[in-house]
């Protein structure tokens, strides 16, 4: 079941690596069948040398195991949450990947510096607040999940917007309409995160223009964007 | 039409992705033919994987496309203001390489702190002033060439001498005689803001001696140049 | 004989070569076989490039070489030390890794500060005390073994939960049940290194939330661990 | 003439490029016949794509090209000043790689922070001093040969025993016994600049134990050496 899904996912798995994005088995990406309420995520601490689609794993929004002979991620919660919480998105990403992750354990948000990061990234890209002790015991990976969406509430960020958030002393996780966008997402947050922390090393105090963010993200987002192309005659443009 | 050139552009265009400037398809270069004004552009947000020289888009001075199936790179605008303004040019880069990407957002000039900037940009290589919000919403792609081109009057730079500015907040532009010559120029530029940085990092004073400086830079381009193979023997001297 | 051992000591000293923690011949590998109380190391200062099982040395516990047309590893010492007093272990490793041995030669213990180290590591990983200049002159390697035992002895850490060193001046060991295991926390060791190095950068005064340390740990070594495949379906988890 | 000393110096230009220590068409290497006077060195701003031994220029001790279709590299002054001062040496290289370049123009010499740097180089890397205004302009590269010269003897280093400096606002030039061996100088001396730099950044007053430093030079290099192979069983031992 879900054979083009679990081809997409795995495919994803494998482009984190080729990206630079993953060391060891720390990654996963996943993606949703929104009619089915199905999910195909990564087996749990698989090496990627060997991956192939059948050794994908379905759930259900419940997390319930439906199809497949490996444990499912043991991230599988937080994006069962980020699923639910977000109707807009196909795909989830998580990595470990080196600069964005700094961030996420100094526990600053990567402000918005320049206009590759307003390319992707309408905002601050945010941290969340840490979890309470009680649901790190309880229900870690859920927890993670519900503070990304909190923090996207209390500060108003529209998720499809910034496709991309940091857990606090963890890492960053991204999304996107598909997981091939997610897996976008998080080589773009990767290389703003690196760019961050060198500029701020140059000029501490340094901010964008706002009205430079808001051209910058409309160029490429906005009702009238012009980059890239829009129609048919570019089957290549999606490529990552 | 424009055959060779066409090859040139799209080579120029891979060089940039083998020589690590690029990220997913953050980049762009181009060439113009001086004698029929026409300029030849990477079409814009296409995958490098499968791009081929009949991909690329001919546009007049007017930025109007003359040949092509895709739309022309969104930042062709500045690449036309770049040669109107710089009769001597040829080809036109822009890449968000990691380092000048940072000191772009940083809003600070590359200071000359060696040999190795000095061999290739005679002075500083400069940060353009914040463009007006008005002209940010109207036509931004134009001023963000005009900015280029102003900052190099103000501060009395020869374009020919350092081939290659920082849009502040955005990225680094280079040009030279030819395409491939721009693209060298990029590289140059990205190990030269690397170097900066850790230098400033070591020593955040240091300056280069003004005689070292005309002495590196007379030593590759002054009149009696003697860097590098000057006659027939040596064809391959100017690979990058 | 131990040719088995051989073999994978041989493939874990090329595994640090590929994980791009070695420059040069700056690193070294062995395995210990228990019942025999014999233990295979790497040859000293041997180029990577046409290195085979059968060049490996044979040692036992006092050094004495067994088997081999080579010298061990100068650091051979240290090694035999963390056997005898680390009673668990199966493999030790050695590099001079970029940013691991960049925190050995701040003298600064690498402080837990996201869940990338604790997932492989539950404490700060230490550095060792000063060794003395007599035992510097007369015995310096079992020296060096001997300040990382007391060192793990007077600060409290289970070897078997954080295991892995910085040697004062001098750069990382890691261990573990295997020396597959110990070529993986070499692996870790360096990326939380390099975390640890950029997230201090943004945020001098950060520490994680110590039940997320706890939580993390346990996660995956705990009696209730839950990361990666825990039987026979998954023979291919064990790859790094 | 002089066929095994060009493939030497051939090979060594190419390993600079492979160990990731050259841009465009930064670096060269030279090698010495003590014998005839003569040295082969890599032709000026030459492309490393197709470079043969044939393309290797020999100069005598004077710089007159003896041989060869090529100018010799712009550098060639300096390499004849290091040999007619250093008797002992038989292969100079200049490289302007990352790290080792940002000490260079920050004026900075690199501490022995540790035994990475103390397995190669007994002291610190010395800068040179900066090199009157007047000799800039005349005889260059010779002054630049003869400044790192005058900065051994005044600070009374042994050439042998450390086996680079690095020449204000410009980089670094190692030099060895053959040409493979300043290659691996040169290869050293980029990893302990980069080491240095990381961990003046987290402990910018730390210094490395005298003894220490004592300790690991004399195991590579003192009368009781016990690092590498010594005898005919190891022909591999001295790959780079």
């Amino acid at each position: 079941m879900l054979g083009k899904l679990k081809e997409e996912v795995c495919e994803a798995n494998l482009a984190l690596v080729r990206h630079g994005l993953v060391v060891l088995t720390w990654g996963n990406a996943s993606a949703i069948d929104r009619e089915r309420g199905l999910v195909v995520i990564k087996p749990s601490g698989v090496s990627y040398d060997a991956m192939k689609p059948e050794d994908m794993v379905v759930v259900d929004l419940d997390g319930k195991v439906v199809e497949g002979r490996f444990r499912p991620s043991s991230d599988t919660a937080t994006h069962l949450v980020l699923y639910k919480a977000f109707p807009t998105i196909g795909g989830v990403v998580h990595t470990h990947s080196a600069y964005a992750t700094a961030w996420a354990q100094a526990a600053r948000a990567i402000p918005n510096l320049g206009t590759t990061h307003a390319d992707t990234f309408h905002t601050d890209v945010p941290v969340t607040d840490e979890i309470p002790d009680d649901r790190i015991r309880d229900a870690y990976e859920e927890a993670t999940g519900d503070t990304i969406v909190e923090t996207f509430r209390r500060l108003g960020i529209d998720p499809d917007e910034t496709p991309a958030a940091l857990a606090v002393h963890h890492g960053p996780f991204t999304w996107g309409r598909t997981v091939e966008k997610a897996v976008e997402h998080a080589v773009s947050l990767e290389a703003v995160a690196q760019m961050a922390a060198t500029s701020l090393a140059l000029n501490p105090t340094v901010r964008m223009n706002p009205a430079l963010v808001e051209k910058h993200y409309a160029r490429k987002h906005g009702p009238n964007a012009y980059y890239g192309q829009r129609d048919a005659v570019a089957p290549r443009s999606s490529g990552v």
